[in-house]
């Protein structure tokens, strides 16, 4: 056996108005794992050494059916052997899953000698997502595989355009104790959208495009708003209007719902603000005796990677 | 009184996924104006010497409510003369209505010394898109005023985005006489759009101002698609999906119906393939036996402005 160590970030999805088709990979959170193979065997081992709750048996772990993907596309034996030694919180909403699947095919391709490009290496995590979610997303799985801030343009076929992240800027992530399954929240979505909003979101998912490829950070504040899941879902989050308007008014560019929550994030274009914002988020959850984690740091460029 | 003469581009709106949001610049095609001005003196006068049919009355023709809303805004008494020495054929479907705003907005604001910028002019402009349809886009008269690939990424307020068009960028336009008024456009369209299709859209707008922004001829090809509007409207235009499958066979990135309708235009990364396709769109109507005109050219950074 051959091991390496990989790393693979949290990753937020949707960014407001680009509910499914966008995405952004934090800096400083993420999974950590060991992934062996041995080529010529067959198997598929996963072990657990985080200290977070995971699913006893193999077949459940998102790691699986993004690893056999990839092994079903490689065609030959490969015995894996994955480790998971530090993960995000299951259920935070920064991509907890996505951030497994991504680091476990990373691995495996590159021990193999990267026979495959980043982007079927996210189809392959996507199995992942499917295994949770019912349906293959991109948007988580896209950036933690990737990096930086990722647009998925359409799924038949995967169409990924990677977009730069701007110079300085800085993310606050709050996690509160609150369960919302993502089946609860897609359950909430109304099927139809009104052309009206349809019209302002596409109007604000091209502003938000044109913030990042333009470097305009103004810009990217002002489009990320989102009619038509965020009015729904804010409903599940206590003080949601209030924490907004509280963040807003600490200097964030922007807050939103990550994913399909509970977390919520802000940017920023300055890391004091981002830490400022990241304490306004806990005292927010901690005056009506809700527990959360809080995260703050850089927006990355980098994605899934080998590590000392 | 001090006169000038001025050109405005003919515009896409629309551009397939970007309904409502998006238009663009056509090169060589556009209205001249000779615009004249007399401060401390009061009035507007529009004189038509286009050979184009257009209101009798000048409060029904386009250019007085724009013209009005700037000198509303300059609070001085400024006397207005405007000739439309050349004009796109109104109905056309390439912002025939929104040249003539442009150029007679941008004129007056040039012979004023340009106390408003380019922006504003935009607004003064759509109140003349308001008069023809009820509502007040900016679709056509933002490219016509600014040049370019324009992004209204939202109107409350009117936030413009200003896209690059990547160097040897070529379109065709096909203007079949067929007569379908705005109002059939718009009535012919769902109130509502399925929350699967309007992430498709959303996707593609993505896709489409990543291109534009990051010069991806080929990105700005794959995203020019549109699940809400053209499949209705299409059913205006004899052989639609025969003319289309065509125009893609002879190298076009894509096609789509620029604005309403019933024009439909083509982009292509080549000269010759925008001229080929120009000359099938034709031969493709006068089969049954319905006229046209047909433009093909170069996309243009230029929008409004002064010519000798």
């Amino acid at each position: 056996m051959r091991y390496i160590k990989v790393f693979a970030p949290g990753t937020v999805a949707n960014l407001g108005c680009g509910f499914d088709v966008m995405g952004l990979t934090l800096d400083g959170v993420g999974d950590l794992l060991e992934v062996g193979i041995e080529e010529g065997a067959g198997g598929l081992v996963i072990r657990n050494r985080s200290g977070k709750e995971l699913p006893a048996k193999n077949e459940d772990n998102v790691i699986t059916p993004a690893v056999m993907a990839l092994l079903g596309a490689y065609e030959k034996p490969v015995r894996v052997e994955v480790t998971i030694l530090e993960k995000i919180a299951p259920g935070s909403g920064i991509g907890s899953s996505a951030a497994s699947s991504a680091a476990a095919v990373w691995g495996v391709n590159e021990l193999l000698g990267r026979p495959f490009s980043g982007e079927r290496l996210v189809e392959f995590a996507m199995m992942g997502e499917a295994l949770i979610g019912g349906t293959s997303h991109a948007d988580n799985v896209g950036p933690a595989v990737l990096g930086g801030v990722v647009l998925i343009r359409g799924y038949e076929p995967l169409d990924i355009v990677r977009l730069p992240v701007p110079e300085g800027f800085f993310y606050a992530v709050v996690h509160p104790d609150i369960v919302v399954s993502t089946k609860q929240a897609r359950e909430v979505l109304p099927r139809e959208v009104p052309l009206h909003d349809a019209v302002t979101q596409w109007g604000n998912v091209g502003g938000l495009v044109a913030g990042f490829a333009l470097g305009d950070v103004a810009l990217i504040g002002r489009s990320m708003h989102d009619v038509v899941a965020e009015p729904y879902r804010k409903g599940f989050i206590p003080g949601y209007d209030v924490l907004k308007e509280g963040v807003l008014a600490e200097g964030a560019l922007a807050m939103n719902i990550a994913g399909s929550g509970p977390s919520i994030f802000a940017l920023a274009a300055d890391e004091a603000v981002a830490q400022r914002v990241a304490q306004r988020m806990r005292a927010h959850f901690a005056r009506p005796g809700i527990g959360c984690k809080i995260y703050a740091g850089r927006v990355s460029n980098c994605g899934a990677r080998i590590v000392e």
